[in-house]
């Protein structure tokens, strides 16, 4: 099975000029889901992770069955004013402003070793944010998994010390 | 194993008056998160389910999991502008204000049966929108699932003819 049959190109979404890459097929076909989630899991175990990590909403598709499948405790990242416990905040850039996330401050220990999982590896900057939220926290990124990296925008060169995993690969436009 | 002993109480979040009930501590328990998965599971399958629904966010954090380990495809119930193929809307009222749910207009088939799965029951708004979602693309809500149920909100009112299942329950306020 190829996963990528399960990712449906949408041009002009959300705006003109930008392909979007929809993985909602792969949510509503449990045999690519289960392949998606297999590969990820594969890879958090390679790399020997504590917890996994995802931002919303997507990165909760994807890191939640990994999580889930390795016994491991899962992480939300979500947009100001969603946690309701004390949280700790990174602010990061835009093509247009800024944007910020949010993680609960009790959420890891120092020392944990943690995997990140997103759906989509464009030009990085979100998965760069939440590598400084767990920073912050003395604890350390130890992979980061997509199902889709966007090669062309070069997002993978923010994460040349950390293991990065994508099962599909396109261009970004 | 109590479920509730992983569902914390913030009293005055989002708003003087109300207290959030945080199922955060779930996802971060592997043997909470598993034993609520279980549970829900039980439910879907004895209302013979075809397919899992879930509103964004915490909806996606209880019906993946569900979908996961029954093999049902999973549909995911979002905000305008964040589902890009074709989608159908259903607004509905707030306390102050009005707000709208989408789905992908091609997601769901006359005559399939649908679970709902989110984490909170208060008065149903946001469940009542998407049964009405449900209905339009022909397909049947055969049964609602939360892990909270705040039962003085009496919220489930709502839902007469549908099986509703709560893991535990709460004041609302």
């Amino acid at each position: 099975m190829d996963i990528k049959n399960y990712i449906e190109s949408i041009p002009g979404f959300p705006k003109e000029g930008i392909i979007f890459r929809d993985v909602t097929p792969i949510l509503e076909h449990p045999e690519a889901y289960k392949k998606v989630t297999d590969e990820l899991s594969s890879f958090v175990q390679s790399v020997q992770a504590d917890i996994v990590i995802g931002p919303e909403a997507r990165g909760f598709w994807f890191g939640i069955p990994v999580a889930n499948q390795l016994n491991l405790p899962f992480v939300p990242v979500r947009k100001p004013g969603k946690l309701p416990r004390k949280t700790i905040e990174e602010t990061y850039q835009l093509e247009y402003g800024t944007d910020t996330l949010c993680m609960h401050a009790d959420s890891l220990k120092p020392g944990l070793k943690v995997v990140i999982i997103d759906d989509l590896l464009a030009t990085g900057g979100t998965v760069e944010a939440i590598v400084k939220l767990v920073q912050k926290q003395g604890a350390q990124v130890v992979g980061i998994g997509f199902v889709v990296e966007l090669d062309d925008l070069k997002g993978k060169e923010k994460f040349k010390d950390i293991p990065v995993c994508s099962l599909t690969h396109f261009e970004g436009e």
